[in-house]
């Protein structure tokens, strides 16, 4: 039976356009350049529509890696999957995660289900699709065919799964009414929403979590439809969905576990704890011996009704700061304190990412074993 | 002996001038006017030099207050102190926090020391003084007039020191200028940094927590001086610093006791658990019977060297949010992660309040014996 | 035939809970408090959807007239129409303008038609009327009944129509769903343009500047649909439309006359000076005689197709500072140029007023006649 | 005689990674990518300290000229100055200048003094260094090599000397700390205001506007002293100083020619008048024959006393927009109005460049003949 390795590094950057970390990794023979599947980041822009520091770390890393890969640099965006969330709101440190993939023999002794991490994308989307019934049709396609590549059968092992989504822009709304069509929205901030839920929604439908039957006027209305183990980001820079499934798999050598648990809320520390546990890690500072984190991440929002355990937030209501912005650095700052370190990965806008206000969290540990 | 009783009241606000609530329990005859010494409230402003929520707060208090004391409006705000905290960034959620004070009886049975407060306030200022030595002595002097008044005697049974202190304006530095002096910046949102960190290092002063030999030059400097209780919030309507200190008194007959930790830093989780602890109190959801959470005060920075735990954090380089909105979002996460609530005082810009990084957390209980 | 006298005060603030400079002109008797309209002020906020400084104003205003007036403050602020836009970004001044009326003697000699002001409101809308075809009628009805309280007659002669309209929060938007209806958007921001973009078509109703057969898809869509004297502001203190129409009237003695222009974009300097020559002024420094400058009174917006004259602009991409902040700032730094001061009145979100990315322009002259 | 041509060439971008424009014109043949000296742009970030879009547009740009200059992109970099001013607030376009210089043969019957360009840099400077005497002394050094590059001998010639300098970051500060020497302040945003005024006091003392005798206590302070010509914009990228002099030389055959007027405040539209005046320009809509406006440099600040002609201005007070790009949307809208575009060069921080809140503004025409 064929089985993978997967790897995981947690690099932090020193800016947008740090490559060195990472470079350094493949100089020293760590990571083999052409094992790298998908490269998760946290970059210090706003995370909104004009967050050019996402692009500019993709460009970055392409240009860096494309000698390593004997590629050209589009060649290589083409080939690595890149989801950059911006935003390092509060104690959220940049950095990079690293996920590399090769074949490997099942060492003796090794049993047990192990990280796995599978891939898959869809089509390009029309700007009038975004935020609608065809993209959560097509995302949950493309849920299926990265859950193959992954090695994983059971939804029950899909512990997260990351999507990177389009947005719309003046020029992409002005294209679909050119078409005589209206978009979900004329606002490029909304829109980034519109597309994030209709993602999530498509992996709820992939994973068995929901129905089939949805519509367009289910996407940022209907909360009570979610996904536990999606996590979706919208950026300027593509016009299709990237699909990436992580979780277990027994076809998985890896030396690292995935786990995961929902926050019903923003404040919700006991779930934070919870996704700790499930992969054997206990709250900072850790004592639990022969496993090491390496990464947690996780889903923010400002929750729609304008109140957290009965009590107002202000973050919708906040012209000055975007609800986004607001909600990664409170559930950033209760993350990093229950796991010890900024350096985490939680993302903004967690629409139909576990239940309103809530999100999903996963924890990736080392085995020392 | 005199003793005295200390109430402490948790009121949500739907808005900076919302005092419905204040209203109702003084109706009701929960809150006898006359008995409210000082308030603490957070409003949903910015937080910074322009931040008019906290000013508008204390207006509509007053005006609302007036009548019940047979004061005019101006008379109020010399009789109670005010002490807006404007920011409820992430999950923080506007609310005051209303003391009281009335002499009242020993009833059988109770002992021990329980929540005790007192006031004083300095000499109003000139704006050259701000942030400097002058400010650190009168200060200084202040907290032990409060002290005196709040039956305290021991600095080990203070464990928060609210000050409220002024920040300097265009008009003011030139009102400096103007007298062939300098100020010690030039910008506003600076010298609320100044004026905090001045403030507190007079707490240290006067508990005794270092030495007195302190210049204009230590101040945003010396950063190993600090106090472990002193939470000092500057505003544009005031010049001179007033001074609330809350401890436990055996002169005291409250339902209350408060306690405190240190957070070493913007993560320390422990610290917030150790505060709840030293009032019996455990994380949420709570555990322990018979004692009630009713407020939590802390105080949150970005640390000054740029780092948490040896991570970058971005909060200093953001030139669309201010490093204190950064910080209170981020430590407001952590603590109302793990006191199950956002109606919490975190305040920001913590300079000599803690170690660098860090800062005070203080949380008040009710028991029910 | 009964005649009126108007008057017009621009005075500085220092804050938004500045009333000083209105109160010197009541105790100078410069200003019969019983003569006040209305008041129009420019408040340092954010002038979104959290901008309390608006409210603050008003508040400080009722309070400080409700003596003078011997009503509560309460009342003072149903007696006069109280409009405050937030925002003074760039060079923008806060300040008030406060307008007065009473009846007067036809001085001999004084011909032509003068500054005129009449007033009007609607009935309280619904959460879910907002930004629809009901806001439209409405409006449309109460600009009549405003016109005929000026003494105008003819269309021609309306050169400003004012109007302070309702906002959506989640609390609105959650009341609307318990009715089992939606609202025209869910987010409290969005909801402004919608209620600006009713409000200002309901102007063009009656003043037939377009077709009276509008409907709900109409708004924010229709951009070819507008008013060229309408200009709408939106907060959050109150549930009904406002309407104050300025213009010139025969049955006017004030010493004031009012013109406008029709800004065709944001950069439309020539409208400006167009509106300066219709009350008879040039651009700054100004050398005609006889006549002064009171007010000019504009909208700002960023053109929805993203395109200044050809070339890109980046406000409505902007995820830091609302569009509405990035037009106020632009536009006002254009018309202070042209004017000689910032103390003037450019106010956000000219959705429907004026073409798309335009917005009327008024200007008050005060002739020494 | 050796005679140089200049050319200039305006081109809009699509974001900050946007090359396309520049490509084209060296695919047409329109420009030499050999003849590139120096390349201005604006790019859409904060213009503060992590506005990384100016990095990421210097870094496309060499990425994409390297194969076309035979050059690693690195090399690039050396090879051409790039200023990117970050921040393209309200009506301002992201667009970049490209200036190319060849050796060039005098046309018959062509006279007088065209545009003309020349360039140097000083040394890298300590963190310490930065905002003090010594970066001033440089800067003067690096003024008098440029103009002599740029083949002009009178100071009367130059019209614009744009710089670019560096800033101070946590990391900065503390290397100098542990130098055991303090900076001229621990604020990364702060510091970038103190080196662009003593860059501009530098080129000051180059064109004999101010004596020599400058001290560290100078730098944002002595408002009476600065320069009509300097235009300095910080970046995170450089430790040195980047000079660029633009001027009239009797050496050049350009087809353009460059002025310049000084704004004696911010909305001073009778300078951005005399400016385009100045190259035979008038306002928009031009009515002028035979001469085009290419670009518009300028730069613009709050004013530091608070006020513009006497009325109060908010920027300074904001703690959610920096003062930076208040200044830039608002001067930006009146150069934008008079100009008849926003894809204009407008850049925030005038410390020292102009009096205290104006600034420079320079204009370049291309003449038909």
């Amino acid at each position: 039976m064929r089985t993978t390795s997967v790897g995981v590094f947690r690099i932090a950057t020193t800016g947008p356009g740090d490559v060195s970390g990472l470079m350094d990794l493949i100089v020293s023979g760590a990571i083999d350049p052409n094992s790298i599947l998908a490269i998760l980041g946290k970059t210090e822009g706003n995370g909104g529509v004009n967050d050019f520091t996402r692009e500019y770390a993709v460009a970055a890393l392409c240009t860096a890696l494309a000698p390593k890969l004997g590629l050209s640099a589009p060649d290589v965006e083409q080939r690595i999957a890149f989801v950059m969330s911006g935003g390092t709101e509060g104690v959220l440190s940049p950095h990079i995660t690293v996920f590399t993939r090769s074949e490997a023999e099942r060492p003796a002794g090794l049993s047990g289900k192990r990280l796995s991490i599978g891939m898959a994308h869809t089509r390009d989307f029309l700007p009038e699709e975004l935020g609608r019934a065809a993209q959560i049709a097509e995302t949950a396609k493309a849920v299926q065919t990265a859950m193959a590549d992954a090695g994983i059968n059971d939804p029950a092992d899909v512990h997260f799964v990351q999507i990177k989504c389009p947005l719309l822009t003046s020029e992409r709304v002005a294209a679909a009414n050119a078409r005589g069509n209206t978009t979900a929205t004329t606002s490029a901030y909304s829109s980034m929403a519109y597309s994030r839920g209709a993602s999530a929604l498509g992996v709820a439908v992939a994973l068995g979590e929901i129905g089939s039957d949805l519509g367009d006027e289910d996407v940022l209305r209907r909360y009570d439809l979610f996904s536990k183990v999606a996590s979706t980001s919208s950026g300027i820079e593509l016009m299709h969905n990237v699909v990436i499934v992580l979780g277990n798999s027994g076809a998985s050598v890896s030396a690292c576990v995935i786990g995961h648990a929902v926050m019903e809320d923003a404040i919700d520390a006991s779930a934070v704890l919870s996704a700790l546990n499930s992969v054997g890690l206990g709250a900072a500072p850790q004592t639990t011996a022969g496993r090491t984190l390496v990464n947690i991440f996780a889903k923010a929002e400002a929750s729609p009704d304008g109140t957290v355990r009965g009590f107002r937030h202000t973050m919708l209501e906040d012209t000055d700061i975007s609800a986004t912005r607001h909600a990664r650095a409170a559930v950033g700052g209760l993350i990093a304190g229950l796991a010890g370190t900024g350096a985490i990965y939680v993302s903004g806008g967690a629409e139909h990412q576990g239940p309103a206000g809530g999100g999903p969290v996963a924890a990736i540990a080392r085995l020392s074993d």
